[in-house]
């Protein structure tokens, strides 16, 4: 059972709420020996950030991690050595607004999970989404980082792909432009258009989806299982886990569904090096659940937040129709804080599988 | 750990290749109490049962199932009930074309698993794809036969919505189509469209993609949990896991990145009958991980097979450069048979998060 | 996996070490709508507490348990509410004697964990054990302290009955005398006794094993499944996975090697009341490993710690015999706050077959 | 969960009731590459077989093993290859002796799990105990068989003890004696002993309860893991979870309560080949968790039967007191046939932490 832990041998385990004094994760399984500085896990805690651009929710949050276990402290003071035992995290929350929940407490906003919580469990934590909220995501970035140091020289990057039907032009991706602007956009000739259009849906108090594109380079070829231990299942399963996704890809994905065998399937030829060669990547790095050691590619697609300002048509919990507007902090498109969450949760996935494939202790790497 | 499991309260195990003596699953969790006669699974298996029309593999297998454990027969000879134990299914191969597969054993064909199941194992069962083999979701059907006892009222039912390009009008749909014609397609209108595009591809030894829809009515509301254990996760992670399957969507999927939350977010009333009415059902039926009573809708892309008559470019196992084609039982659109997969897979997620909310025994249901 | 997690529907994830800023768990799986003050669950880590008298060891910890997230807190600003999501409790290490480590980083103590973690993992924390200090088994009292929550009129008690050779006489149990005496004895006369032999093992720096008792009342029956997830199996993984246990036995045990089956099967009749009575309880509450609705009947057996004032031969990392002597703070007798872990533990395993059995969500209680 | 399943990285699913058509196991996990043939696992299968003697049930089972999947056959039609893929093993029953099963339907034999299957599963398959029938460990000694060949060079094998009061001397050891005798006793000595005693037993339709100990030698240093999936901790669960098995130790077991730590702890000193060697075993080859190299030691008390011919009080279905006498086969020491089953479960611990250790391919290793 996964209710909030995922992975086998690396596992992730996160808790906390919205408006508690902290949440956190536990990472559990992480190999001995594996050096880095807190810096290196906040800095993609920094990424997911709320409040730094008008594009996003004004939450502000210093979210700072801390590392309570699992690690060995040099005599620097700054760099860890993990030990193989759980690395617990915490972050703080800060800026819990204090206001009035009274309404809230007893309505559904739609789109939102409130529903279907009281329905199972009779209760809920109204307060600033609860469980439910994407502050929950937090958690994930920072195991996210742990994961990332789990496989040598792999290199997980996301980007911001699509914004309500405005797409990116593939010719310009170019990855350096993707921490140069607020989106997440490999491509800089989007910029303001997309500028423009959340300006539009930012002023009317309206919402829009998006979709997310992450990419791993460095995997190595064998990870992963034929069957029911899938790379792509379990790197769907975590994708389709993050708050307001709604779709999930591999490679082609969808598009596949378009194309024939001829142009579907990667050709291969011996390299130069005298390495196995992929001529195509229509797969997404994975064939038959395992990597093929190309690039992993994987894009989710983000729904829009209901959150809204328009008045929208409910009930409440006495089974009374209501008429509800969200006031406060409002999220145009939370598809782009996704980037770093998306990022983590690939990267998560395939350090499972590396683990499993390599078993998990250091001696044998 | 799952290589060959999925569930956990509701667990499937598969196993078996294409050509080895038989293939079958171990249904663990079913409760106690449920009754069925053999030819209630075998109907399912029967829908997936290859052979049925030009459009799918030639491959001639009876497909028969057997339930070796966990029920009891009734005086009838025929009525089987379930006791709480393990039901184990097994279904012979008899039709394994014995052939000379010298080449094929070394020649990694493009697109198959061959290649990465050989890095990864260092050995493979080259015959009919041995595990890897379409087979495999025989025993699948066989336990989502199982898993549809489970859910009292539960109807999942799927159809084809686009083989190639072509997708079905969604105006026309007819539940009551959808066994009329070779495709599953609930669009009487497309069939002919189809089976024309289809016969060219036949023809040219050629392959082509498809996407499956899969409609879970009757699911009560609250089945699920938030973060780590969504029903949306578990269905894609399922979906993902069946062969050739590039991409899933829960509701509007990819489609939420290109609208509103005003046009996304499903407002609510009362009904007359004093219960929560949906008034649209964009969510396919999950909110934040959880049912909401509503319909449960996924959909999957599955990509064209790689075994087509065209030669292409490859390797073998000792580095040298290779031309294959694939001869052989061929199958223009592996998407067809791809439906009654489709629907056992969502039922056995959704039977799984039944008894994880309700419980295992017979007494409390 | 389960590294450092146990328990299906109602998991306990612990982290920490023993001289690491904090210690402590997540709980996933508890049904919401549970009622509690933090006092409730801090009764037991105060039970558990180290330095209560002088026949445990001296570490100073105020054991302060803190919860972070899972509930909702009354009006009173002490009474919790459950809501179903994961409850992060975490304890502050206070104690940690900081001393020069150097001699003991490198050496092995025999009998210790210290050889082994090395092997598996080339690196240890070898300050107070790391994580294999006893520390951890305060996560464990958190949790248990949620546990007992968990089984409506569930009442799980120990106690201990064996100090080396020293075993009580089982006519004298009395529940009422566990919390007179510092040894958790339920017999007053064998006190006196354990307190003379014990003061000369502390004298002479030496340590001694010691038997636990728990018994839980109030377990319904249906607990528990046949074959790999027997209620009896789940007791005995916990209770094995405790720091120094090296045996466990459920009902008659070990003794019911030595008897026939007339002695050993419990005889039934129905009550006065019109339900079925046992008329004896040798299998301990569980037969084909499902709960028998008698009382719950675990022992476990805990060696005598190796940290004792005697030289002893051993070896360092380098591969250099060495002789070592365990200065510092000393325990002549581990088992005696083993017995609120072990409470801890059966309440535990109680507590997941509980919700196996009845599902995980309120409204079905 | 696992309520039919057990193990991680080398899992182990087994199915089937006493009376149905067949029984059998799923191996799923097992490394690709490993070598054997049908005769190597059937002999433990052997071992195992009902109506060897006059001291075991007179049940006539062939217990003939057959191999479905995972394995390719060499060109000598005899030695199998693993591929990596599950391995599905099946053996018939055939000695179902029909027979009018009409009151024990609805008798609760004392002892017996009738009572506690009916409370949690208000149905069970009365005909020869159904799922609870000893049967079912033929499919766990099958699976052993497997495991036994995952570790290079691991040989694990196991003795009875005692029986009833009658110990062995322990002096008198031999493992060449075990296979010499109808008890697998090490001690040629006590031979004599118990077929007196035991035919006492059997002929006044009495049964008598036994201790088993295994041991595995060859055991690398390293494997398990601290905290909760502790080696000796899953060794404890898998011999828990025999039919009848009421108490577990490993190493000392219970003694260890009974000594100091002077004499419980090993010491240790460097070997004359350079390597770290232990001057004793009180541990049983389990430090912290994790394995020392040492033989790892394991012991366990199996409960007499409580099908006995001398009429016994009890309950049936309807709520009425009845008499229950077992007529039919009889089984003195159901101890004795534990021997092959305990070694087949410590054999699969074992594997299953080489593998979560080394990981899960054959590449590696």
């Amino acid at each position: 059972m996964s209710h909030n832990t995922f992975g086998h041998l690396f596992r992730v385990t996160t808790w906390g709420e919205s408006h508690g004094p902290a949440l956190g994760c536990v990472v559990d399984g992480c190999p001995p020996g594996l050096r880095f500085k807190l810096e290196d896990i906040q800095a993609w805690l920094d990424k997911r950030k709320p409040g730094q651009s008008r594009f996003v929710t004004q939450r502000r949050e210093a979210d700072l991690v801390k590392v309570l276990s699992g690690v060995m402290l040099d005599a620097d003071g700054e760099t860890m050595t993990t030990t193989g035992t759980p690395i617990a995290m915490t972050i703080e929350n800060t800026d819990q607004r204090s206001k009035d929940y009274g309404e809230i407490a007893r309505q559904y906003r739609p789109g939102h999970a409130d529903y279907t919580y009281d329905v199972k469990y009779g209760i809920r934590d109204y307060r600033g989404g609860g469980r439910s909220s994407a502050r929950e995501t937090a958690a994930r970035v920072a195991a996210g980082g742990i994961a990332r140091l789990v496989v040598p020289n792999m290199k997980v990057h996301g980007a911001l792909v699509q914004i309500g039907k405005h797409k990116i032009n593939r010719q310009n991706w170019d990855w350096d432009q993707v921490n140069q602007n607020p989106f997440f956009s490999p491509d800089a000739e989007i910029v303001p258009v997309w500028e423009e259009y959340l300006d539009g849906i930012r002023k009317n108090g309206s919402s829009i989806g998006a979709v997310v594109e992450v990419v791993a380079e460095g995997v190595p070829a064998g990870l992963g299982a034929p069957i029911y231990a899938k790379l792509d299942q379990d790197i769907a399963s975590l994708l389709m886990s993050i708050n307001a996704v709604k779709g999930v890809e591999i490679g082609n994905g969808f598009g596949a569904a378009e194309i024939t065998g001829e142009e579907n399937a990667d050709e291969m030829r011996m390299g130069n090096d005298g390495k196995p060669l992929f001529l195509s990547n229509h797969a997404g790095g994975i064939l038959g659940g395992i990597s093929t050691g190309q690039p992993v590619i994987a894009r989710f697609a983000i729904k829009p937040t209901s959150s809204i300002l328009t008045e929208r048509r409910s009930i409440d919990a006495d089974g009374n129709n209501v008429d509800i507007r969200t006031k406060g902090r409002h999220d145009p498109c939370v598809g782009i804080r996704a980037v770093p969450i998306g990022e983590a949760m690939v990267a998560c996935a395939i350090a499972d599988h590396y683990l499993r494939d390599r078993g998990q202790t250091g001696r044998l790497k």
